[in-house]
């Protein structure tokens, strides 16, 4: 089944607007893709007509071209109906927004059954039903919702694909956005009736140039379909990470009436995955803090090198004493390792630094450079921490409060960062009045978060990346 | 010791102040005393003269009044002579804001011993050294760092101590901000030579009528203070929180050099704490997710009523199916239990949606009322479960985008809410253009979180809350 004219269709159709409701969900794709998008739009509508400017066709073989893809609001029933027309017509992809199948059982299981054998026999590449479908900046968008309501990531290297809507234009489209993680497309499932998680991971592992990573937020495996999954994954050259939803008995209930799935032993599903070098994440908030890294380790002007391997030995470096014992707690937990500096080393760390800060700093790992700290200091202290071997990462707390930091120090730090191709994750505080600080390292691709935990997580993320890593090396060397 | 005139001071006096460097302490704490907050501020310079149009004085004694309190910003040597004249002129009490004491062992040490003679011999109220001391709105500001670097929460029912002054002005002040969350008072204690956290809290307890909740961060109990600390904490009526940084090995070593502590075993401290009905938090995000509970419970205009008990028995309302399966597997972590619902129930539900949503809604605790949701659908079911004796929650899991939520549905929900007094925690996304419904629910008192997970903390904050005011109650019943 060929996806590419799912996501990166050169024309697309609309059914199921409504003239007299403007917050119909067919006429919110319409328009959104008519004024927003990049791709060639047609609307149906049984009588014609147009609406908002754009001329509408009776039906779909009035339209003077065959649309790579249908997007389909109308009712269950009728639903059906318009995919025999693309079976009829040739239309090689379709993606379903309403419900009304498989997740209300029943005659919705029926229903199901008779579109995926259309779907089959023709070779239609169906997207849901009872999803959101695709966001594939910026040709394609058939996210029902109100453009202005939601909140879009910027371009980038994942490819993100949820079984929940709600979570994907929520959760993950939000903090996305919140963290500048790039999209190279989004995907909403729904019921993978047809279009599933294995052809996805396939198409965007072999096909897709633009992403780098895979990201799956599920509920549970299609029934019969994980041992493709892991075998496609461990051959996938592309990171790989899934996100499981409904852990829990209580979330297996949830799961089970939302998106008619099964949830599976969880820890079972975990070690498999593991096996197969899936990245899982324990939280969503972890989650999003590997797609982060992730996603600036592929960028073209990634400031940590080409090949960043890191086993977890970190060097903290604070302006905070009690950050720096924060940031100590969660490294532990996590697993990672706070290297040891030798007496000379510590001597050196100390003529680094302005005496008075010298005096009162402390030069253990973590590092607490106190209130006193210069820009030179915290200049001098990363420049000589990045050229110790041992040191894998450094994790630097930078508190913009102390009165002699100026808003120059991103912009300082980045370019020692640039220059010495150490990974460096930094906290910095989310405060408005430190955008200036926070973009002169984001620009430089230099991952901030604004939480010491998740500074923490992203070097644990580089670590698993490192795991994953290696092991695929090796397979490639034993074959 | 008598702390009100520490943290209520009527006058000050600084002493510490440079005339070259705007950026020196001393002068930063004169200048934002006398600009910004209500209290009669003196600045001590050995030749007088003014600086920023407020006269200087030469000494201690030269000044019209015996200040309240003297803030000292100078040299570790020169600070005990500053403490000596505190007893000869009768200052009863004194913020040290400099180090060079037992945190830097040795010498530093033998300082201490001496500071804390003078101090104890003499009633001398002092606090620090090596912090950054009180920040008592709309009173006094010993912080010397710029405010307008920093961030200040909103006054309320929080007396806030923490052992880090960093760990004060960025995690707790930003956050409590972010989450509205006031504070009565917040202390840093630094070294606690003299004030430690045994006073704070029989302050805070008995004295201070602002406060209601007082909550520690800490490194580890002062040494032989513990008993004591646990003592009060079981009379208190006030919520006590603590909450340890410096858990693990790791976070001990960076504990020691930071502020010269102990951390102790921790397991044995946190069965004590519990004991003595001191609410422990797990995590930063689970403290502030308690104090942002405590400090509206604390409010006059409390929407859920004086006699909030909850012992986790929750119903969850969501409009994203993915966002009530994610709730649904931290509800279960948490300990809590979603009600369920007869069948009865079920069709009531049904019934009191709009017939396209209740098609496809689904009315298993948790609730999904789908993206076909309208306002009034919120406010019936809110209205609905509120009144279900059984239920002693509702998360409502409000996402905006659905495009027939309106803009009201904040201001609707809280009316709801008021009216009834059951509790209601929300969920909605921390977008700036939502901000309209995340207020019109916080203007009412009623806590908006700005992740799931943090909603669903919440209710534990409140059952963790009816345990210890269940024993407290006991306790006095067998007195």
């Amino acid at each position: 089944m060929d996806l590419e004219k799912l996501f990166k269709p050169k024309s697309i159709a609309v059914v199921g607007i409504s003239k007299k409701n403007p917050l119909s969900p067919g006429r919110i794709v319409l328009l959104k893709n008519q004024y927003e998008m990049n791709v060639k739009v047609y609307g149906i509508y049984p009588t014609g007509g147009e609406i908002e400017g754009i001329k509408l066709y009776e039906r779909l073989e009035r339209l003077p071209e065959i649309p790579d893809l249908l997007i389909i609001a109308v009712g269950p029933d009728d639903t059906i109906e318009y995919i025999q027309e693309c079976a009829d017509l040739g239309i090689p992809s379709s993606v379903i927004i309403g419900g009304g199948f498989a997740e209300i059982g029943g005659k919705g299981k029926k229903r199901q059954e008779k579109l995926e054998k259309i779907a089959f026999e023709n070779d239609i590449a169906v997207l849901g039903p009872n999803c959101l479908g695709v966001y594939a900046p910026p040709i394609v968008d058939t996210i029902f919702l109100p453009t202005e309501r939601i909140t879009r990531p910027p371009k980038g290297s994942v490819a993100l694909i949820s079984q929940s809507g709600g979570v994907l234009v929520d959760q993950f489209f939000v903090k996305f956005n919140e963290r500048n993680i790039g999209v190279s497309t989004a995907v909403s499932i729904g019921n993978r009736a047809v279009v599933d998680e294995v052809m996805l991971l396939e198409y965007f592992s072999r096909v897709d140039p633009e992403t780098s990573n895979i990201a799956f937020y599920l509920e549970g495996f299609k029934e019969g379909r994980a041992r493709k999954f892991l075998q496609l994954a461990k051959e996938s050259e592309d990171t790989v990470i899934v996100f499981f939803g409904g852990k829990t008995r209580e979330g297996k209930i949830a799961t089970q009436s939302h998106t008619a799935s099964l949830a599976g032993d969880y820890k079972i599903i975990y070690d498999a995955l593991r096996q197969h070098y899936i990245i899982q994440p324990h939280s969503e908030r972890e989650l999003l803090t590997c797609l982060k890294v992730y996603d600036v380790l592929s960028h073209r002007r990634n400031p940590f090198g080409d090949n960043v391997i890191t086993f977890g030995d970190v060097a903290i470096v604070s302006v905070s004493g009690g950050h720096a014992v924060l940031a100590s707690d969660i490294l532990k937990k996590y697993g990672l390792n706070a290297v040891r500096f030798s007496q000379q080393e510590k001597r050196k760390l100390k003529n680094l630094m302005n005496p008075i800060a010298a005096e009162i700093a402390s030069f253990n790992n973590p590092i607490d450079l106190t209130g006193s700290v210069l820009d030179t200091d915290i200049e001098n202290i990363i420049r000589y921490l990045s050229d110790i071997e041992r040191i894998e990462c450094i994790i630097l707390l930078l508190l913009p409060y102390p009165p002699n930091i100026s808003f120059q120090i991103g912009r300082r730090i980045a370019n020692i960062i640039a220059s010495k191709n150490k990974p460096v994750v930094c906290f910095v505080p989310y405060v408005p009045k430190y955008s200036l600080i926070i973009e002169s390292l984001e620009l430089a691709n230099i991952p901030v978060f604004h939480s010491i935990k998740e500074s923490v997580q992203a070097v644990s993320a580089l670590k698993e990346r490192t795991r994953v890593d290696n092991l695929k090396l090796k397979n490639i060397f034993w074959e």
